[in-house]
């Protein structure tokens, strides 16, 4: 397999992630997305949305959006799981995950980000207020649905949760994780988000989360 | 069930599809996201992130997030199908949704429009212009993954999809259609975008797309 993807996306982050704790080999080949790689028509006529992550199957198919590759990694390659075995768990996990790929994460990437400078014509400090409102409020209801879960597993008689659902790393985690990093990059305001930010430490001891971060991706910039 | 929603809210409007398709019952509990229902202490202290859809389960589970709403309704009651069989055609029709979801969805919803107009400051062009740019490129985006789907089918000997994966209506239909009502009502341009708009034909056909658009719901407004 082949991941096409760049070292400070967190879209390619949840995958790396994925592909790390599955055990699964990939050949890494880095798109600068600043330098706009992943607009070259090679890429982007083969992708249909010049997006990074991709993943080129083995037998030549590339997948785009990264929770739908972290799907089908989970279909075709069931161990680890990165779902809980039942439906009602299934859902929490991907409810989520969409939490940080549905509300936080689009309003704060790259595009948006250029589009707010140069065609809404926000200054910086306006801009960091954008990127910041959207990564706290968001965090805030992920920090609020983890309390509601820890409370459910509470009155099932289930001890807390280790990682965002259950005692192994789901698909909301690789969503998290990635979205956490971004927020440290730009400062955003973590203090009180304690669930939340167990949850992160509990990850990142793990080596399959210390394998895929930025900085130890081939591509990585200081 | 009960299905907490707005008429005019798309998310709710995915979740409404893939009940009528799958032919379940619902309570239909309407929230007006205008009036700010959906912040009532009573229901926000419930879901944790005050957001439509939300389905509460027979048990009592409260589930949030529109298409972690819909896998779980595929997983619990799976006739008929909203994804397909095979993990690449899963990934395919995941990735469509996302590409609404994830990539057009966010950046045009309520709470982002308030935000641009009362912090940003921005005009009703400015806005305009906003939510008109991110429906068109997300729309073009799909587009070309539609036409990228017809020649991978046309090489392998297929017929063209009716639906955007396939001949049955998936995930990515309950995501694409509410798209479009969305850009309709905000006059986006829809020319030249042929696969697009032949889906949603195709998808509008059916009396279940037909029940669950908004006109249809208990709380519509002219």
């Amino acid at each position: 397999m082949k991941l096409y993807n760049y070292f400070r996306s967190s879209a390619s982050f949840r995958v790396r992630i994925a592909l790390e704790l599955k055990g699964l080999a990939f050949d890494y080949v880095p798109l600068h997305l600043v330098r706009a790689e992943h607009l070259d028509a090679s890429y982007a006529s083969r992708v249909g949305d010049p997006l990074v992550p991709a993943l080129e199957t083995d037998d030549g198919h590339l997948l785009t959006q990264s929770m739908a590759i972290i799907e089908y990694l989970d279909e075709t390659c069931p161990e680890p799981a990165l779902l809980p075995a039942d439906a009602l768990g299934r859902a929490r996990a991907r409810a989520l995950a969409e939490m940080v790929a549905c509300e936080i994460h689009p309003l704060n990437n790259l595009r948006v980000l250029k589009y707010l400078k140069h065609d809404v014509m926000l200054d910086e400090s306006g801009k960091d207020a954008w990127y910041r409102h959207w990564a706290r409020s968001g965090l805030e209801a992920y920090e609020r649905q983890l309390k509601l879960l820890a409370e459910e597993r509470a009155a099932a008689g289930l001890a807390a949760s280790v990682y965002s659902v259950g005692d192994t790393p789901t698909l909301a985690d690789c969503c998290l994780v990635p979205q956490i990093f971004n927020a440290q990059r730009f400062h955003v305001d973590l203090e009180g988000l304690d669930l939340v930010m167990a949850t992160f430490k509990a990850c990142m001891a793990l080596p399959a989360f210390q394998r895929a971060q930025p900085s130890a991706c081939p591509d990585a910039e200081a």
